[in-house]
């Protein structure tokens, strides 16, 4: 498989065509941003980690019956997935208020939730990725009705299979975000990467955060927050 | 009908008990806020207006099969309500893209939706009636499942009686906020007000405002545009 020319560089990763058809090559960078681009560094690994996370709980997923866009991991920092067209809707599922959500409500940050909470942002850079609901979706031409249940239906699945993942390797998940795609096909896939960039991760025992909040709120000990993760997920049960 | 002790104070209206068992009274201001109370005025006569206003389209909707708080006007500032505790959660439906839904999403005032939109807003002057979901307001125990699902079906309902009723008294409803209550019962009846204060109205055929944006944005005419909408409202067609 040959690595083609560069389709969609975001914040974290690169998207290159192949010379396979319906296949992409995904590379993973070390640049981390938070706050909507406004805060800017490098995390030295976190591509090599968040790839090696990433590639490990996704056939896990595709075992539990969530279609995902992966296909396997090429390299330290690549990995084959089906292309798809990404939906422009980005999900967050909620078991703790934390974060934004914790902020806007003004509800204490691990708050636990009485039941899971799925929040929808329109994803662009441009507005800071504003929150929306399912009739803004359809409405502005973002998704349809159908996509959108199956897109709800997967992200609880999803949730399903990591919360007592994380919890038998000592981790509480508070929060994850999500993205779908389409295959040519119609299919809605998972697609985008599950990491310490897109999950908030307690340590189960001292509420320790081992994500990126701790390059959000300057915690320090960044990388090591990754490389613990990298060795929860991988951890045998 | 005796007026007791004041219940509640909001930005535009005043809640007071009564010597008879489940009735309020509410009291219309003439006090107007805007941008979360930065902004503050006296709109001279609005108390009477929005007064006017509601008391003449509330027997109206409830003709259309859709119950509400509403009793009776009782004098120019003055009408009685059935006692309701308020549902904390505010109700936008949208027509047409204005307002903080133009600037958050980046759409055009002025742009049709091809369905119309159901946003809610958790009702809390501290924060600011952040954007919330249904997910949110049952997670955080201000409504249950089945409140919300009456209450999104009457604000459609709302929509498709008040629609045509102004398009034939050449405004356009772009936009409007509700609020509902519960009744001792247990039963969701719509509450609060239906005028300029909370809904957003342009003249038909020359888009000009006839609503709270004129106080909002300084455009002047702001009392004119207030006794316009009772015109109008009160026009027979």
């Amino acid at each position: 498989m040959t690595r083609g020319e560069m389709r969609y560089e975001g914040k974290a990763k690169r998207v290159y065509a192949t010379d396979v058809d319906g296949e992409y090559i995904v590379e993973y960078k070390d640049d981390a941003t938070a706050f909507n681009g406004v805060k800017k560094a490098q995390i030295m690994g976190k591509g090599e980690i968040n790839n090696a996370i990433t590639a490990h709980l996704y056939p896990l997923l595709e075992q539990a019956g969530i279609p995902t866009h992966f296909l396997a991991k090429l390299s330290d920092r690549e990995q084959r997935v089906r292309a798809v067209t990404i939906v422009p809707v980005e999900v967050i599922v909620r078991n703790v208020a934390a974060g934004s959500f914790s902020k806007r409500l003004g509800i204490e940050e691990g708050t636990p939730l009485s039941r899971p909470v799925v929040e929808y942002c329109f994803k662009s850079d441009a507005l800071g990725d504003p929150l929306i609901n399912t009739d803004t979706a359809v409405a502005l031409g973002w998704a349809s009705e159908a996509d959108l249940t199956r897109i709800r239906e997967l992200a609880l699945n999803v949730r399903d299979f990591l919360v007592p993942y994380f919890e038998a390797r000592g981790v509480k998940l508070i929060d994850f975000k999500l993205e779908f795609g389409k295959l040519a096909s119609g299919e809605i896939v998972l697609a985008d990467e599950i990491s310490p960039d897109t999950c908030r991760f307690w340590d189960a025992e001292t509420n320790e955060k081992l994500d990126k909040d701790r390059f959000r709120r300057d915690l320090g000990g960044v990388e090591d927050a990754y490389a613990e993760m990298l060795a929860r997920v991988t951890q045998t049960v």
